[in-house]
């Protein structure tokens, strides 16, 4: 199903740090490429592994999905809000995303911002929406994770065309396809 | 909202590693309690580390959650499933959660078991159902999330009796509640 007004979603992940956060930032950022997200940018430490991967995954599974590193994230934010953009920031402190959800816009540039244990106060003030996930500590990519889900409902294989190769869904066992043309 | 059959979640917890996977599996942990599980076994390495921080979040933030450690994962599985209890065996290569979920169980014992990369093939065989959340690479944490919040569906404060803390939603800004009693 596609939306009818072209809505274009970015996940940022603030703070990165390279030598504890490879394994979540990488699941962070395919978390939001299955989800429907169009863009990863990452912050925080310098880390090519995570942008590695998510080309990887992306170049073999198929869709369109662009990542980048970008060394500041606020300032890319307050340019991305003063251009129109409107910004979600996913936190446990935030308001019950069941109420939230309708009241998004369907379509035009979104950031879904993401941080690890400490997020800059201004971001409060900067999101035009402050959305929690149930109000308990769990995880940023479990957040991330049921926002997409809801927001931009489940993606099918129609999402991402292309790629050498695709899981053919099975009761009991695993089923890589690869393509060869 | 409870249900009326009673329902006793485990998420078991495959191949942990201690130099890789401490904030995953921690995380994993976190989004079980968060969203509606009784109980987390870890296995693969053992490791302190995510059983602290579980039971450290369960006292801070209320609720009931066990976590413990269980070096014989299969074995432990084997003897869950002989005594009656469903397998849910989250994987990418499982057939789609949304034609799944209907047909799970409302009542008694459910382990939802989470791999890491390499899980036993036999798993694929034991399990009730092999589920899928989409059949693009992503999470077990992202994964985890999206099957509990449609099984059982969000959980508010009422989930979470006692705890010394509390999150109080807002709009724009944090506001943790300490409880005095």
């Amino acid at each position: 199903m596609e939306n009818i007004v072209p809505l274009k979603i970015t996940v940022v992940r603030l703070g990165h740090r390279v030598d504890r956060d490879k394994r979540m930032t990488s699941h962070l950022g395919l978390t939001a490429r299955a989800f429907g997200a169009d863009r990863v940018i990452l912050s925080g430490d310098k880390d090519d592994t995570p942008l590695e991967t998510w080309r990887s995954v992306t170049s073999r599974f198929g869709g369109e999905f662009e990542c980048m590193y970008e060394p500041k994230p606020m300032r890319w934010l307050r340019a991305f809000s003063k251009s129109g953009g409107k910004i979600v920031h996913l936190t446990m402190y935030g308001r019950s995303w069941n109420e939230m959800t309708p009241d998004l816009p369907s379509g035009g540039e979104i950031a879904i911002v993401v941080g690890g244990t400490k997020v800059p106060g201004e971001l409060f003030g900067l999101a035009d929406y402050n959305i929690a996930i149930g109000n308990q500590p769990h995880s940023e990519v479990a957040a991330l994770a049921v926002f997409l889900n809801a927001y931009v409902g489940p993606k099918g294989p129609d999402h991402f065309p292309g790629g050498s190769v695709s899981v053919m869904p099975s009761a009991d066992g695993k089923i890589l396809v690869s393509k060869e043309d």
